[in-house]
């Protein structure tokens, strides 16, 4: 049995995994991010402690945590950062090896689920697969031939950042053309709220905004979309086109057997991916060219804390 | 002992390389590529014998021969394409087998070239490393732990058609915003002649080439670029700056220990390489990244046949 962490910046929630990758038991509890790393780290043990007392599984049949941080760490699981959490520089695997007396292995959240999705999900023991989850950012997950790929520096998977194209606005990291600038839940909300902007034209949108184009989310474009609104379905073919080049790099790069696709965006299930599949093919650089599966992920949010889990098993046995 | 044979689209080269991909023994001629492959792969056996008996090395001690072909091959060693020969579906394996009476391996030239850096040159014993060949396109060479990687399908590392923005003309393979139609010398050559074009500014350039802009080449570009010539300046640095949007593209997706550079582009040599590591590290995502090391490939126009005999050798090993 292995514990998984999925540390959210909502929520941090708690399994115990089997070997094969299934939850017997969770329990979570608001982050509060707000709050000092150490007072979080507090209520990370707090909640490892809590759950294996209510499920009455022994300390001793746990044989490794595994954590999800929404941010990157070094191999000394030092959390470099965690943008969102405003962390910096904190031991995170020191101070729950010294609370929990467990060995504690951590890796981003996009390799995380990656990972899930391979010991249990969309991924299953395939040769090699991505997820790309497509939330408020992208984040990208490699696993090859049933490992963990994060490149010679642990620096690499980092699909958001992939430049494709130029955009309207620049990414958080400073640069323009980012995929996630093109295909989050960020980029398509910006995307449509400078459509409603500049064209002046009705929309559905708006009506289940409310009226305010500040509460205009992922969700409300693509029912708009369905429902065969144009501006909705302007923003979504936008993503899709930006989506499916991200894609064909990736292909033409490390032709996967498996693409998956996760996240809030993927939400959209088969109305999306049909859409994506359909421009991938259109445009794929000759047309006999032979490409992987792009599916939709299966684990949905539960991908953190058995990809957390299964860090933790992967850790163990290397 | 190994055979490698280069087929490139002006020269058949033919090498007897050792176990440490030191060439022997070689040997060209013209490919005369308005031929038929029949002809042309005549030729490849002719050669074959020729060295074998010039050299006075004797067929026996020759495990395998190794061929590095300008197209895709699939794993029965038929040709699936040679665009630049006009190849379509030509049962090199089968032909030369049937002459040669010896194990024949068959891989794209670029990633040939990048087996030969890693096996003799400027990535030899690295963990991951990436090569781009920089010529009239742009091809790709990915080792991972001392193995070429070309994914599931085959088709992998073809990094000439990640799109990384928009261009003012289209790639052959009918799309926009591939990285050879930035970074290769064609590349070069087109824009520096719309510079000319747009610009009607004096250009040492056009002396160089004779007053002719048809007889423009990448070597002119960048002898006029370092001795200060405006034109030339700003078509190299729009080279350097989408080559560098690439290998960053290439850090944040496999993060590989080396990044070599090859190709007649490459030869533009320490100038070229100071400008493209100085725009990498100036437009990381983050500061701090640490990111593998980005070379100069070594081997030159040898790398072909060197290649092609390690890829023989690796065939015979695995």
């Amino acid at each position: 049995m292995y514990i998984g962490i999925d540390l959210g910046g909502t929520n941090i929630a708690v399994g115990i995994v089997d070997e094969d990758g299934i939850i017997k038991f969770e329990k979570s509890c608001e982050t509060k991010k707000e709050r000092k790393p150490n007072e979080i780290i507090e209520d990370m043990i707090t909640l490892v402690l809590n759950i294996l007392d209510e499920s009455h599984v022994q300390l001793e049949k746990i044989k490794a945590i595994g954590i999800g941080i929404p941010g990157l760490a070094d191999i000394n699981g030092n959390v470099i950062f965690c943008v969102n959490l405003g962390w910096k520089n904190v031991p995170l695997r020191e101070m729950l090896e010294n609370a929990l007396h467990k060995p504690i292995y951590i890796d981003n959240d996009a390799t995380v689920a990656a990972l899930a999705e391979y010991e249990s999900g969309s991924m299953k023991n395939c040769t090699s697969g991505l997820m790309l989850t497509l939330g408020t950012g992208i984040g990208g997950g490699i696993i090859l031939n049933g490992e963990v790929y994060s490149g010679f520096n642990g620096v690499g998977s980092e699909l958001g950042h992939m430049v494709i194209g130029e955009n309207f606005y620049n990414c958080n990291c400073g640069r323009n053309g980012c995929l996630e600038t093109f295909a989050s839940s960020t980029a398509i909300i910006k995307h449509t709220q400078k459509l409603i902007t500049d064209m002046n034209e009705a929309t559905t949108i708006m009506e289940k905004a409310e009226g305010n184009i500040n509460n205009i989310n992922a969700k409300i474009i693509f029912e708009c979309a369905r429902a065969g609104d144009n501006i909705a379905n302007l923003a979504v073919n936008r993503l899709v086109k930006y989506l499916s080049i991200g894609i064909l790099n990736i292909i033409n790069f490390i032709d996967p057997e498996i693409i998956a696709l996760g996240g809030g965006v993927a939400g959209a299930g088969q109305y999306l991916l049909d859409k994506v599949i359909d421009e991938v093919n259109t445009h794929k650089y000759y047309e006999e060219l032979p490409i992987g599966k792009i599916v939709l992920a299966k684990l949905g949010n539960k991908a953190g804390i058995i990809g957390a889990a299964m860090v933790a098993k992967h850790g163990q046995i290397n």
